[in-house]
């Protein structure tokens, strides 16, 4: 058989770049039987040629050197694994103007300058392939694009980050606090040294935009996502969710509303405990998709990690290598948000049901004092759980959960409630997420 | 802005078809604000012309004269909705020779036929798209081909038919019987007038077999996969497993066994209640694919019905449209079983773990007579349950689970076990699968 060969090159040669050259090494047999080419891993470039890393790579293709990759003319396809958004971008221009099609796995680059990259790849009739950059191995960039490619996309509800997922499934099983479980994850290799990213939700927001991007068909960046962490949650806010029913996740949500306007959130939320997107726990990594003609769709799996990761960026290659991945990106058009108008939803306009805890003084009317703040904003309740005081004089936690009320009439009545003689410290406000139900028609 | 027009023609004007008509129709702007092209639906052929379908077509597109579209030049792309192994072949093939792609939903013809219709389309430079052949609205055909390419597949694990998903699960949830869930299910629309190639299994092999072709890069014809269906499974059965912590599924399963060989099988299945597949109800369709990088990846959605099915059928004529379709078919290649050697397990050599129960006969010793009797077989017991009768002389249902053991193994003590006096009536025996567990590393 006389299989084509394509040469590829990496840049970035840590843990996700090894799973690339692993799978590309000991695959490539298996792949050339079932595609017909034979992908050549041609050049590794890397400071670091030291380290020892657990694949052995062919003689001589390791280089500190860019300037080898970018001047090697067989290599048509660059895999680029580096983090950070300046020099990455950089590189990623220069690799396409040197007329190398880009596959990556950096969100945040592509969040931030997205744009960009994408007009000089199409002005160099290149492509840039990203599957690998939302939800590690699950194809979801892929399903966007094509096998759901006849649906209005009326929501996604995705949990996208492990490491938020890790430590709130945790907090949930084990009843340990937040810094604790943070760093047992830290521990156990499912968050970094410096976790400030996945925890403050800035690495589920550089998802949601480029979800979003696919799935409604608009510009979106990062200013249009509003954007709350974990890192405030309390140990005891999740064990009352959970006497409620209710199971806490970050969730990355992009929702149509009925004005037609598309709302962007990233944000801990309370999901019921018997919808699906309850039961992802630990590092996984799951999105539900509601298109107008196949209803829910769901997809799950490993979020991060090295071979889960590898496995998207390999076959962001094949793709490359067939020719599918420059036709899906030329035919893939996002519409600029100028030209659609101004679609974001305000976030002060977002409908949602909250659960609010405030601690109340040992007063008389406590209850009666929160909810005629509550119904001053409008906000009706749903629900109320009160325990009975340990000791006479302690403070007792309140819970409230409310109907769906606009987050700017929450935002007024939590204000009142802070200010209010009955209870004492902040209140405690956490958004109620009704995931859609797809169920028997 | 000048779009290009892509000719469609559709075969097979019912529930599908309509589903597919209006989709085109109806999302024609925004197939094409995000393509760049513009589907136009250019004929309709059904031999039915009166009966009114939900959506209006053009005038003068509807027609019984399938030569009216093989002669429409202008037409690249058939969807082919007909049912049936005989004229769909030959229409296919027709169609194929014409010069068109050919989208199609039928598993059955493709399970059956598949080799000789693939051969011709690539004489004909043309290509076959059949996404919507399993799982309904479900991208999985998508991501055994592209998303998971890089992975060895290491097995498949699916709840394929919604049929019997409905029935087994309302079975469960009622703990009514099988005919009376049936004749419900036929009421709810959830099963055919002649439902027999549903609950015989006969339509979840036929999809394993495009499955599998796909995830082990060999051909499957339908005498390579075990079937048994779920027409003799007893409300005592599913009742006894729930008390052991299962949960009874159809599954569609195809594995590669530690001798390298792949194991096929469509049979009820046992499984544990906490694993994901348990909680796939009603009409729902689940595929978990077990990658050796990506580990376990699952897809969730629904596996049949008007919208979902035409979900998948016009994401094919868009990746058709691309030219997509066209490359990964021609890139796909299914090894034909004379090159790969004998693969295929016989399901004697199948190893699983079993449910059996047996009536007992009031007799001193039934338990030690039924051990006995597995034990000369070579099979261990895992767990036993055994109520007290309720009559001093009444048969009492004997439940045992086993070790993992030979299916031939199984077979040789069934019969020993029907020939013993100690026990009435046949023995019941229902395989338990481990679905493998992808937890935290």
């Amino acid at each position: 058989m006389n299989d084509n060969v394509v040469h590829v090159g990496l840049v970035g040669f840590g843990t996700v770049g090894t799973g690339v050259a692993k799978l590309i090494l000991e695959q490539g047999d298996a792949i050339c039987s079932k595609t017909g080419f034979r992908l050549n891993l041609a050049c590794v470039v890397d400071l670091d040629l030291e380290t020892p890393r657990s694949v052995t790579l062919p003689e001589g293709i390791l280089t500190d050197d860019i300037q080898v990759l970018l001047a090697d003319e067989r290599i048509e396809i660059a895999v680029v694994l580096i983090g950070g958004t300046e020099y990455a971008r950089t590189l990623q221009l220069d690799l396409l103007r040197a007329g190398k099609h880009v596959v990556t796995a950096n969100k945040a680059l592509l969040a931030e300058h997205g744009a960009e990259l994408y007009q000089v790849a199409r002005q160099m009739k290149r492509c840039i392939a990203f599957e690998a950059s939302c939800a590690g191995g699950i194809p979801i960039i892929s399903a966007l694009r094509t096998g759901l490619a006849a649906n209005d996309i009326q929501g996604i509800f995705g949990i996208v980050n492990g490491t938020c997922n890790y430590i709130l499934s945790n907090m949930s099983l084990r009843g340990t606090g937040f810094s604790e479980t943070l760093a047992q994850a830290q521990e156990k290799g499912y968050a970094e040294a410096d976790p400030t990213l996945d925890i403050n939700g800035g690495d589920s927001t550089h998802k949601l935009a480029i979800m979003g991007s696919l799935a409604f068909g608009v510009e979106i960046t990062l200013n249009d996502i509003y954007r709350e962490g974990i890192e405030n949650i309390s140990i005891d806010d999740i064990r009352y969710g959970q006497e409620l029913g209710y199971c806490l996740k970050l969730l990355a949500i992009g929702q149509k509303t009925t004005e037609g306007k598309i709302s962007l959130r990233v944000h801990p939320a309370f999901i019921l405990n018997d919808c699906a997107l309850a039961r992802v726990d630990g590092p996984f990594n799951a999105v539900s998709v509601f298109g107008h003609a196949v209803g829910e769709v769901m997809f799950y799996g490993r979020g991060a990690g090295m071979m889960p990761t590898a496995s998207a960026v390999v076959a962001d290659v094949i793709d490359v290598a067939t020719g599918n991945a420059c036709r899906t990106f030329e035919h893939t058009r996002i519409l600029p948000k100028t030209e659609a108008g101004d679609r974001i939803e305000p976030m002060d306009d977002c409908v949602c049901r909250f659960y609010i805890r405030v601690m109340a003084k040992d007063h008389p009317g406590v209850m009666a004092t929160c909810t005629r703040i509550l119904a001053d904003h409008e906000i009706s309740i749903s629900g109320a759980l009160q325990h009975e005081a340990k000791s006479p004089h302690a403070c007792v936690p309140v819970v409230m959960t409310t109907h769906e009320t606009q987050e700017k009439n929450m935002r007024g009545a939590l204000k009142d409630l802070t200010d209010s003689e009955v209870i004492t410290g902040q209140p405690r406000c956490i958004r109620i997420v009704d995931i859609p139900e797809d169920r028997e028609a």
